[in-house]
């Protein structure tokens, strides 16, 4: 057999505070194998989260071998995405307050269980990753990456590379001030984006119309009047449907990521800002006026240069980019 | 006499609005020689101002020679920062709100005269980069530099070397909204940093508080009645005399200041802020408050990791930047 025919693989793994996806990838990147999704459950605590880690990671190494005839032995490792802050040269994660996590060295943890390199890189920066590698960011040599969910996370792709920052905190995007007196937000600062354009936010923002009973509206119908039922997905499915209410909140949900994207143009002038995550599923109602506020806000110059895309990698943005980051930790680069 | 031991020689040019600065430096940086300023004159047009450049080139390379005895052949470049949006590639100065210029090729004009190759950098990533090379930010790794004058410019070092962005129009960190619905800004935006804490809003600010007439200052009486006489210099000046509303003045400054470095400090997680220019002679009244502010915003991981300081080579950041500029665009590093 001529082994240096045979393919390297790389398993994935991105870990959420509500679910675990991973899977396997052939190192030149042309297959996405074994992909799968268990729920985090966090209240096992943080090993019993490895362990769920290292099952799956075990599953998605077996499920590979068998659609594809490798054997174990052509893995080569494994790259974690996580939730920050942490310290990727240690492999620690420091605080991770959807997990209830403090100082735990995931990463050991898991390349001691499973027997492979390990690599430990923020989340967020793994999905901006995935994009630039394999989705809507290709071709970018300057990307600025928003995840919009819980809360809103941001990767940096400067001169072709991930960028970290000097101790691993970089691209905090969502945690940046548009509004210096205004929401709190629960990092402890008040007005960050997160506050404004967040999925809970924006089921935030709805809740607070609609209870001053402002406009006519068919959320609360389809919440059996439960205002606590309410969330960015009903509010977007409202607005698709007509809503007058939701389609407002839509359009400010445009208006203040349009402040935060503004800014990122002012201050990177990016060619590509890729925007992932359930609220992208709005598509034109949240893009077009997003890049009319954008306009409106940065400098014209940073305005012509960059394309404002939604992520192309939906649900594995996450798992592709931590295999990049493996890759370019281990193999010296994608 | 051996040629091989010659030193090479480089002259910096920092063109501003107001003044246009220049020195030689010995390519290994060591020295400062010939440094000078003289007034742009905006009036005299792009050519005008292009051919007092010249002139003022033409004195620093005499001087020099005058001072150590080199020769006109141990010049081998010269180094412009201007004010920018321009285009490093073609050396053209695009816009010049202050000069009055569009598209001029300023660094062409300057090279054929001279005859000395020439490169072109945007001012405020040449007073960071300076300030890298040689001042308050030596050895950092990522370093923003913030110059504050009558506008609000940023350099970005990062990864140890000048970040430019995709079309050389990275590091307007003036220009990045902290007041989504806040003060209009002569870039057209809303809110922008530069709109509350340059030169000009902390003059504003003291004098819409005078107008009002509320709480007693000494500024009055030190503009003898006139409030358009009233600049940041005059406010930091009571301030420093114990004068209440001078003093909250540069109090909110630094609290308008910390928003903003606050928001770099969760994108960049750099190890070096430096803060340059006029206001920082204001000291602690200033750099406490600011770095409280900063304290009570950013993520405690990436506040532990910086320092924030002031510039070190107060007038001559951008003609040191300058050089160093040249050095990496045509030696290839500094």
């Amino acid at each position: 057999m001529n082994t240096s025919a045979r393919e390297q693989y790389i398993v994935g793994v991105d870990l959420g505070g509500t679910n675990i996806v991973a899977g396997a990838m052939p190192a030149d990147g042309t297959r996405h194998l074994a992909m799968r999704s268990i729920a985090t459950n966090p209240a096992v605590g943080d090993e019993g989260v490895a362990e769920r880690i290292v099952g799956l990671v075990e599953e998605v190494i077996l499920d590979t071998m068998g659609e594809t005839g490798v054997s174990r032995r052509d893995f080569i490792g494994i790259g974690v995405g996580a939730p920050g802050p942490l310290d990727r040269e240690r492999g620690i994660v420091i605080v991770a307050p959807n997990l209830g996590w403090k100082d735990f060295p995931l990463r050991d943890r898991i390349q001691s269980r499973v027997n492979l390199p390990t690599t430990l890189d923020n989340d967020a920066n793994c999905a901006t990753f995935g994009e630039w590698w394999q989705g809507a960011a290709r071709g970018g040599r300057n990307v600025v990456g928003l995840t919009i969910g819980t809360g809103i996370g941001g990767g940096l792709i400067l001169n072709g590379a991930l960028y970290h920052g000097s101790s691993d905190m970089a691209g905090e995007i969502g945690h940046t001030t548009i509004d210096l007196n205004g929401r709190h937000c629960k990092c402890g600062n008040y007005g960050c984006l997160e506050a404004y354009a967040s999925a809970p936010a924006i089921a935030t923002r709805a809740r607070e119309v609609l209870v001053r009973e402002e406009g006519e509206s068919v959320i609360p119908t389809m919440v059996n009047g439960n205002f606590d039922d309410i969330t960015a997905q009903i509010v977007y499915d409202a607005a698709q449907k007509g809503d007058q209410v939701a389609g407002e909140i839509v359009r400010d949900t445009a208006r203040y990521l349009g402040a935060g994207v503004a800014n990122l143009l002012n201050i990177f002038n990016p060619d590509i800002v890729v925007i992932a995550g359930g609220v992208t599923a709005a598509g034109d109602a949240l893009f077009v006026p997003l890049r009319a506020e954008v306009r409106r806000r940065a400098f014209s110059p940073a305005v012509r240069t960059v394309k404002i895309v939604a992520g192309e990698l939906p649900g594995i943005a996450g798992v592709v980019g931590a295999v990049a980051s493996f890759k370019q930790q281990h193999l010296g680069g994608v």
